[in-house]
């Protein structure tokens, strides 16, 4: 059965990660797992501090060519009465500077004990979630 | 660090479910998980069997509009050292005819023991892989 938003939203939030998908400007969708935090129906991801390349991911080119984003958080149980997903449809942007990426970082560093040792370098990105829905096989 | 393309296949086969992304003709993705067999590099997902409009879904709609698709499988563990991916981009088609279903359905039941008492209705997707790619952590 079909999720109310609040109920969505408040599901997505306790899963560790949740899959971003994205597509360039021909219409080749993209899909990534990424840890994330949430505040104020904006959702936030950031690339890791990985070698070379992190500032030229496929990702971060396709939304800069086309903002529209969709992001899904699910569980997953052999028992599939257990199963649920929420889903967030929005628009994302890419933050750069490091003014704008501290308060997101800082977020995942809360929420993360892993970043605490090894922080996100970024770039960051922002989706501002337009809708929420879910489904639940059973409540 | 990235893995071979025999390696992310091997990985991709042993998670219970994937993430699917497609794009509709605007370029907006969507994302939904789902079971999944593969075969010959063909990646086959059914549409369970619910009330109604399972016709008419998104994914469905997309497909027949654009046939790029992108399906990841991931596992996520506290310990990120554990971390992987490996991700299948293609193109896919939907198979709606009962014979054309009748053997990727004979599948999902031979791999998920749920499908045995309550058989996906369908329709199928399959989706033509073209590249397999993926990334660990650590080996």
């Amino acid at each position: 059965m079909e999720l109310a938003e609040d109920e969505a939203r408040t599901r997505f939030l306790t899963v560790p990660v949740v899959r971003l998908a994205t597509a360039d400007d021909l219409g080749q969708p993209h899909i990534v797992v990424t840890t994330f935090v949430v505040t104020n129906d904006v959702i936030f991801t950031a690339v890791d501090s990985k070698p070379k390349q992190s500032r030229n991911l496929k990702r971060l080119r396709n939304v800069k060519i086309n903002p529209r984003v969709s992001v899904l958080a699910d569980r997953y149980e052999d028992d599939w009465t257990q199963l649920w997903w929420a889903r967030a449809d929005g628009t994302a942007t890419v933050i750069e500077d490091e003014d704008g990426m501290a308060e997101p970082i800082r977020l995942l560093g809360e929420k993360y004990w892993q970043y605490r040792r090894n922080r996100p370098d970024g770039p960051v990105i922002a989706v501002t979630v337009e809708r929420w829905t879910g489904w639940t096989y059973s409540r």
